[in-house]
């Protein structure tokens, strides 16, 4: 039997054991916090040191870019689609210390995502919500977050997005100011234009094709530009051959360039278009292949099949109405209207008239290296990217997207 | 004083609470491990489950965009610079399963570096390259990593740049395959341009205006398109009023959007140019102002001031004059080329022209869009980003770089 004095000897021994432990787990958890967070900072400052994350942004005015960079704390902006875009779309709105993002995703991550930006191995499994709000938090704790992992698609999920861009604002009640479509499918896209032509929000859509070299952002503006249903959905034509695009299984490819740069021109569509700076896209693609980047700009059909779309028309005509005639147009580029066009489609890129109809062969009043999209999916199979290219007419697809 | 009773009982709390905290110690450390790895692939494989990383990589084989995307893999790329653009462009290339990356930057991570992609604020602190490699280690295993804590264009650290692109390929002995300048002034990029030309090393050439809204990418082939040396650097024009870009201090302003999209571009060049598919862009700018992506291209200048790129042309020369005629000819646009043009500037975009003509204002024969950049340090101020605009001529621009 153990003596007093080996019994206290022993209980030394595990008092020291223990203070040991408990050190390298307290240290172990201080390497852990810090890794969570730094300070939040209340006011947005222009000092040009060293631990200021927000002196490059604030450096926007000194440099006569923009002028209240500040102003970029009071907006909301929703994210459908926390993929490939979507991710990084977050995380570049996230860094410029945006007010409040709202996610809605309800994919998981995983191992296949990892050819694309933003999200790391040890995620897969997580939600892409819950892993994409947890790294974010941790870059800019500044930022206010909202998630929602779910299908926006379904009627009761649909309801509850509606409710949530009408009230959602960094101001419980206030609606969001835009939202960013960064979503693979066709359904998705037609949920968010349903819901924006009924409530009159601004929003814009971004793309890239299931070949991974072409992309696209698109300003849609209800009432004022062509929504979603007013026109088929453009694309930029990838100029490959059309036969290897036919999809043999549901795996499209994708590339962290491709998918890097349309998020890159979506948020600085965004930035432009929230701050005030520069021309704000109402169309711009991506030919990878070709580094080719046509614009356009497109407005609305007075026959859309979306009726929250044509009472939006009217509503604009009446505003554009009652508008003071004389006004300051701020850096806005001519516009070149083709008066022959059905669907009101205005070329305001350097595309210039002779190249355009150099390039009206099947599709007429298109710019250059920008096609109609095939993006109605044929009778639900498996969900997925389902944008292509046709040769199908405008009517023939128009025709088809009514029936939907 | 202690009974041999309560002294056990003592042990037995000793005990059980060491036992807690070291199963808490080894949670902590799992969740770490796990933080850390995903087990290496030994041979990049199409098939399509979750968890392959590569599976929509591979997909461009299907696709019909890629021949051998496994060839990824023999690659070596060297990232000089990884701040804003570089960190980007190393995190593209690991996820895209690049063989090798090797690393320079001798800055450190600091919070100010938060509102551009890639670093999180618990890095502030650490070395870039130590900072970068954890990270892209985790991301992708697969990849093999060297980096370098250093200046390169100082005496010694110039001599350990040149040793390691001629021999740290991915079989060492055996050069790099491509080096990417990622840099922010204009003594690294004369070092880069110095060492390229002596070792015949292709290279691609970044850069982002001081305002964060302009940047460019550039194709350099010794002998045979315009080195750093040959032209005064050209920048994209940002059209905004002159007089705020003169700086006040060394704090430019930067915008994850815009590195975003110039780190986008970059890799897709470099996919395009090792992969082989596509065409490979020589001068590629964009204005975020007004989404315009002008692209051109230059040739050698016979009478540039870098010896070893004047012995290059002569080397290009003999090998185009050696080479059979008759070649296939694979997917190049067609070149427009200015025989009044003293620089040997080809335009290869879009740009006609008539909009040649028509921009040709102060500096003659740059297309639209593209100007000289202002990036003569002057005299040993601080040093940063240097990159504006000058309405210096070519001539004199040509004559102050001669001087250095």
């Amino acid at each position: 039997m153990a003596t007093v004095e080996e019994l206290k000897l022993r209980v030394r021994e595990l008092e020291n054991e223990l203070i040991k432990c408990k050190q390298k787990q307290s240290a172990m958890d201080n390497a852990h916090n810090q890794e969570q967070h730094r300070p939040k900072i209340d006011k947005m400052s222009s000092e040009v040191v060293d631990s200021n994350p927000y002196s490059r942004l604030m450096a926007l005015k000194r440099m006569g870019i923009v002028k209240d960079y500040e102003k970029i704390r009071t907006f909301t902006v929703a994210v459908v689609g926390v993929g490939g875009v979507g991710s990084v779309t977050a995380e570049m709105l996230t860094r410029c210390g945006i007010g409040k993002l709202i996610l809605f995703d309800y994919d998981k991550v995983e191992l296949a995502n990892m050819n694309r930006l933003f999200f790391q191995p040890h995620q897969a499994g997580l939600s892409k919500v819950e892993a994409a709000e947890h790294t974010l938090r941790n870059i800019n704790p500044d930022v206010s977050f909202e998630t929602h992992n779910y299908n926006i698609t379904t009627m009761d999920n649909f309801a509850h997005f509606m409710e949530r861009i009408s009230f959602g604002g960094l101001e419980e009640g206030k609606p969001v100011d835009l939202i960013l479509s960064c979503v693979d499918n066709f359904e998705a896209r037609m949920a968010i234009n349903t819901a924006c032509n009924e409530l009159g929000q601004i929003w814009m859509e971004s793309g890239v094709s299931e070949n991974a070299v072409s992309g696209h952002i698109q300003l849609i503006i209800p009432g004022e530009t062509a929504c979603f249903a007013c026109a088929p959905p453009l694309i930029v034509a990838a100029n490959i051959d059309e036969k290897t695009l036919k999809r043999e299984g549901v795996c499209a490819a994708s590339l962290p360039t491709t998918m890097g740069v349309v998020a890159g021109i979506l948020v600085q569509n965004v930035l432009k278009y929230l701050l005030k700076f520069g021309t704000v896209s109402h169309y711009l693609g991506y030919n990878a292949m070709k580094d080719f980047f046509p614009t356009m700009a497109m407005k609305a059909n007075p026959q859309c099949n979306d009726r929250y779309c044509r009472i939006q028309q009217e509503e604009y005509k009446k505003k554009e109405a009652e508008r003071p005639k004389v006004e300051v147009v701020e850096e806005e580029e001519e516009e070149i209207v083709h008066e022959d066009n059905d669907w009101g489609i205005e070329v305001v890129s350097e595309v210039t008239d002779m190249e355009l109809e150099a390039a009206s062969g099947v599709v007429p009043d298109l710019p250059e290296g920008i096609t109609v999209a095939y993006t109605i999916p044929a009778e639900n199979t498996a969900s997925g990217e389902t944008v292509g290219e046709t040769e199908q007419s405008l009517e023939e697809l128009m025709a088809q997207m009514r029936k939907l």
